[in-house]
């Protein structure tokens, strides 16, 4: 492979959106914005470049089909791919990447002469991030079916002039409203690369991860009800404080998911990431918390006991502080195993490149998650410096880049030959 | 005293501002608003009709003054008071029915013949609540000399059309922009009845408090700086959460609190009454969290332990957590003793009057904190049903407004006649 060829990719992708930071390269590439088209555009004009045939479906992924000389143009394709679209302030590698490395893989492929059996796709799949229309992995929710197409095209988002915007009139403003359906159940294995968002394999020194699962994700929501009460006129024992009592909640919450790492599954991680006070005036009792909890492993086992422990927390409060509370579970996904043939394939392509691969588990989700429900499929990781993502400083050294770019061929290639 | 001339006078004034409540009885009167005028405009003309002559400072502060027959018209005044203006959606009690209570006392002396040898004052003091032009008791602030006219008068506020407005332009708008200065230090004496906004009163089965202090306040910023990072890729053992970490501050200042109550001074509170978190989404781990303390107490070295031990709490998080944190003091007030001259002659009063009387501290801030520092100065208390106040449910029986006038006008008949 190429690594200037991917490298020239990358950093013109990066132009779209760039944003000026402090330290490192930004961009900020929401769905249907004219950053994203001009993103989409360069896509596209460079899988023409490598000769594949390009096609927008209806809800905007874009896919590009190399059918090698000598390949069943009917046979079911080998697909790699990631997103374009980025986090507010985001980086330059998340998603970009994993698009660009699969057109490279294809044209490596192509400049040394190997011909696999079927066809091989360059996928982008639409909204991975979730930052505009949707909560993220957007468009390969549409492809796997877990959402309609009309479902998908109906989603409003912010048109940032005070109304709404449909997916559908976003698309079709950027010129990326196609038509169709690229279905993820048609394809014959899938494979995507994408930065660690870690740093296991920075603190390794091994330039390669082969996800064994995706995490399971549960988000809960918790609601404490004390009574809200003048901060000077009411005594202390008097007192029925939400915060108080959701203080011990946080912290249980940590508790809870330590204990399970260091019983169970040291992969488990459990987060109170969101917390609002009412009213939230210094010299008012708090009366109201509210909470949001990421609890996420590859073992459900642990998740399901992070939760248990969460919700008997509650209880006790109810029970010792007389406050009130409330538990949903509003979000909740499966862990996600990988499949063991496009893993095999992927350790099998570094042990021929001399590449150094490891086995890890993704703690992020991505596109392959819902993949992954409907065919083989597998992700690879690049090393990220000091494991920053989602910011100017995400980093993954070109060699590196370049490394996992060889696998990924290497695997694609092995996979679409249908050994 | 005459218990429906109250009751009338107090039910007149719920009408301005008045708002529409599931339960109780509900006004908003901001200083300035259409509402603060009809309000103003009804006590002058109540303050005129029993012949006292009335005066509207630079400010806005109204003084009404009584000077019996027989009386010395030089001899400085004993005045009583409270303010008219009320938080967004209050009750109806809280500063009126000490005003009101303070005009009947002057017409239950007219009327019953009693001419004390000092002139008598009914004062109401400018935006006692501090909901639109300053942050609490700004009247009387000026009345002390703790803040200049000047100062005053140019505080700004929101105008409700997206510009701001002066106090100046706002007193000048509804006709009470006055002249000279209501200056509480040519006061004899000075008296506020209050309702209690706790529940003590009620509890004893007592009509009337009378303080004996008034809490002193400190207000502390506290800040938590941890990292933030991916709620799924960031290990357990990885993280510096930030809200973990204030979540054992926002106990430890709790336990402070209950901790100084038990061993030093039962009437000392210690409050987390805001928090907080950055950027506080569901799947990230939090990086800051900010939080607002308030300290009270009667006794300023229950305050400093209080202070202390959630500095001590910060920089024990700082040592075992890795946190980075921030602590700020910005606002201070010492507590403030009330004279026991006119303590004296509150109890007396009720003795007189066959009205139980108990002692008990305030926890919250009155404009008569402010005339404490200048004058000879007391504060007494009605009950208020269940402790509540701000909210249309705040509700003090006919029955104990009456009571509590009596024992008002026996103190100012007392205090004025100067024995």
């Amino acid at each position: 492979m190429d690594r200037e060829r991917l490298r020239e990719d990358v950093e013109r992708n990066a132009e779209f959106g760039r944003i000026e930071a402090e330290e490192g390269r930004g961009r900020t590439v929401l769905t249907g914005t004219e950053a994203n088209r001009e993103a989409r555009e360069y896509l596209v004009e460079r899988l023409e470049d490598a000769g594949l045939e390009v096609r927008i479906d209806a809800v905007g992924n874009v896919a590009g089909r190399w059918t090698p000389d000598g390949a069943d143009p009917d046979a079911a394709p080998v697909a790699a791919g990631s997103h374009l679209d980025s986090v507010p302030e985001g980086g330059i590698f998340d998603g970009p990447l994993g698009v660009y490395a699969a057109l490279e893989a294809v044209r490596a492929m192509q400049d040394a002469g190997v011909e696999p059996s079927r066809p091989v796709a360059v996928v982008s799949f639409t909204e991975e991030e979730g930052q505009r229309f949707a909560s993220g992995l957007l468009g390969s929710s549409v492809a796997v079916g877990e959402r309609s197409v009309e479902e998908a095209l109906a989603l409003e988002a912010d048109d940032g002039e005070g109304g709404t915007v449909t997916l559908e009139a976003a698309l079709e403003s950027i010129g990326f409203r196609g038509e169709g359906l690229l279905d993820a159940s048609e394809l014959d294995a899938w494979l995507e690369l994408h930065v660690e968002q870690s740093e296991r394999l920075e603190s390794a020194g091994v330039p390669m991860g082969v996800v064994t699962s995706i995490t399971g994700i549960t988000h809960c929501e918790a609601v404490v009800r004390g009574e809200a009460d003048h901060a000077g006129a009411t005594p202390m024992v008097d007192r029925t404080d939400a915060l108080a009592a959701a203080s011990e909640f946080v912290l249980d919450v940590e508790q809870a998911a330590n204990e399970v790492v260091a019983a169970e599954s040291d992969t488990a991680v459990g987060t109170l990431g969101s917390l609002d006070v009412r009213p939230n005036a210094t010299n008012v009792v708090p009366g109201v918390v509210e909470m949001g909890v990421d609890v996420r492993d590859v073992d459900r086992d642990a998740m399901q006991e992070i939760v248990s422990q969460s919700r008997e927390s509650l209880a006790r409060l109810e029970r010792e502080r007389g406050v009130e509370t409330e538990f949903r579970r509003p979000f909740d996904l499966e862990p996600t195993p990988m499949s063991d043939r496009v893993r095999g394939a992927a350790h099998g392509a570094g042990e021929a490149a001399g590449i150094e691969t490891m086995d890890l588990h993704s703690g992020a989700a991505h596109d392959t998650m819902h993949v992954a429900s409907v065919t083989d499929a597998g992700l690879l990781f690049a090393p990220s410096r000091d494991g920053i993502s989602h910011n100017p400083k995400e980093w993954t050294d070109w060699d590196d880049c370049a490394a996992a770019t060889r696998v990924l061929a290497g695997a694609l290639a092995d996979l679409a030959d249908g050994r």
